[in-house]
């Protein structure tokens, strides 16, 4: 049996039929529109995310399995009461052909999947993964460039703590010939265990103190929110790394912008109408991509 | 593409095929129960509204569509972390297919329906616009009397800030011959603002002190919750008006009482036996009047 | 018309068919997967319980009906604005073909059966009645041992409180020859009342201090969550009743573990790998069950 707990867990090999399927579903979700019939899935969030939660939720009924939820697992189920978190999967699993979950703790996930009998999908939580993410992330890039090879990427804003960034690195290391720009602000720069990572897998990591040290040409802009609480110096000696259109004029008519959402004022409104700007799109690639992989992980021949 | 944002956007021609189908969808539900099959709709709800709630939901699945929902879209959502409220629009909607909403902002529903890319149903919020109540306000008469025109109908409690009423009002203003009684409490008296609305569209506007003064013979007595911390006169002061057996006595047999309900003690519980009393039925008609209204949003030939 | 408010409301004579069928649908659910299209079930939940929930919930669906769920009814319903449990019920059933409720009144299922158009299931709450957890408690007994006659079982812990201890003894007594054998921690023995009740229906009741009184070929050990704070004596002096796999041994091959769940520490965790725990089949038979209730409700013959 199959669980999808880590970016990690995915290689080059496994993300080509995964990517593959993402867009046949995309392109005629009708066709699935009974795959799961007579499943029930269980969402089961101990943190609130009402994106990543309704997009596995549209994900689940577009397969036509049925929906069982929990948006805030934490509050209302009985861990009040004291239950494990072993034990109330142990009775999730009972009622549930899969388990979608969110966790504050980073290995809740992992915990889950060793000791479930059905299906673990992790919805990401705390400050560690978040597989459908990077599987988004990485299919939109992939649907506007047709390989994942070779890539050039600029990576922006918060390095140090930004989830998504992580995960993300990890899995386009995975591909030959990447670039990555790390155009980080002062404290948030990425660490020394990514940057040997990426290495390590022969890909580059180039240090940027602003946008301007990017080159016009690169593929990818993506961007992430600013946690001005987590930076380590005074706000007023920073300018914040925003795009706005006089940036994104800098850019290549092929440099597309990214971002995990939700957004404040690093990206400009004024951008949204860039045929460039595909965060939303990103977004809704999220539900496509759920959809695969929950379809694959009934699949019994696999 | 359509919204329903406000009551004002409806005319007397689109409120009567509107009002035909909703008859209809009663009458034989199960003929409409795969209508919207394949379908996804969200409830995203930033203040809590459980009936309203519950009946787009139970409307959303009886016309065969998928539900994803909210009910705590403030606290849970992304919102919190400083999204705006365009950007979870453009979000959600690329998980669903349109999307019923309800916010604590007067004119939230209408700048979602601005930016989205699918059908915004308002479902109410704030002091503002609450269109699917006038409607099926307006249908629960029409089923009783046949016809909308020629309407005496007396309005009663908070006529000052009662969201549900200022609707009704104008949406009846649309229709010949009406009279409205105000039987309001000391200082929530209708404001001048739509006296000159009924007037102006042909109407007659007849202020009241008690229930007394309004013709025995009226069509509806349209009831609202007393909203006492709004009296501009102290409790003691002021006798509430209630409608119990006695007063609806004094009324004909083809008065019918409505009241958007939740109530408190405006009603007295033993009017609840008398037929005249369709305030149940009337809430049960939201559900008719909201199936009708998703089913024709997705009527392409309109 | 019929509604499921306590376990008293069941006989030998009921029991035995409802326990059939919950076997034939546990053995071949893919059989009722449309049961119930086109039905729509309403879960008002006035007090939290995810497992209870969300057993009805994939229940509900596994039948085919469509679900419209509140898990929060106490804080985000129209009863903050002083409705009535009488009021809301009564626009609910107009949404819904059943109504599943749990209410932190204990008579409130009750009142809510007297009023109500459509089935009313009571999801327990309060300190009163759960009648869904004591056929499931039954149910998961039958199967292990073919008849509820001359049944032994041990019921330990908080027997004084523990609501689903009290219903359960009610329902075996139905059955011939019972014995109870009450291990209960001091303070929190079995009331006079339940024994004499036990008593009166030809059972007999054999009160211990510790496991090590009750005979090792007893059939149920039926463990209950301490719940400390309601203990007379101090913690210090009182040695906790726990199960674990060397007073497991201690019992013969066909004793079986049960637990309402969730559980703290008075089941060790070493003892879920023994083949006679069986807590956690016995909580997913609440989902059979309550498929197995449902579907009877809707049964026009009957």
């Amino acid at each position: 049996m199959r669980h999808v707990i880590s970016s990690s867990q995915y290689t080059k090999e496994s993300l080509t039929p995964l990517f593959a399927l993402t867009s046949k579903i995309k392109n005629d979700p009708s066709r699935y529109s009974k795959a799961l019939q007579g499943k029930v899935i269980a969402t089961l969030f101990y943190e609130p995310s009402t994106r990543t939660r309704l997009s596995f939720e549209s994900a689940i009924q577009r397969l036509g399995a049925s929906l069982i939820s929990t948006e805030n697992a934490k509050e209302v189920s009985s861990s009040v009461k004291g239950e494990s978190l072993a034990d109330t999967i142990r009775i999730i699993e009972g009622y549930a052909d899969a388990i979608v979950m969110r966790h504050y703790d980073n290995d809740a996930a992992d915990i889950a999947s060793k000791i479930s009998a059905v299906p673990i999908v992790n919805a990401g939580g705390g400050s560690g993964e978040h597989p459908t993410q990077s599987l988004l992330d990485c299919f939109t890039i992939l649907e506007h460039r047709s390989s994942l090879d070779n890539l050039s990427i600029a990576a922006i804003g918060d390095l140090r703590y930004g989830r998504t960034v992580h995960s993300l690195v990890k899995m386009l290391s995975l591909y030959d010939g990447l670039t990555i720009y790390g155009v980080s602000l002062p404290g948030l720069e990425l660490s020394e265990d990514y940057i040997r990572y990426i290495e390590e897998h022969g890909g580059r990591f180039i240090p940027c103190s602003t946008l301007a040290e990017v080159p016009g040409d690169v593929d990818v802009l993506y961007q992430t929110r600013t946690q001005r609480e987590r930076m380590s110096v005074s706000e007023g000696e920073v300018k914040e790394i925003v795009i706005n259109q006089v940036v994104l004029d800098g850019f290549a008519n092929h440099t597309i912008v990214l971002h995990p959402l939700p957004r404040n004022q690093e990206i400009a409104p004024e951008v949204d109408r860039d045929l460039r700007a595909l965060y939303f799109e990103q977004a809704k690639n999220g539900m496509w991509v759920r959809m695969a992989l929950l379809y694959e992980l009934f699949q019994e021949d696999r």
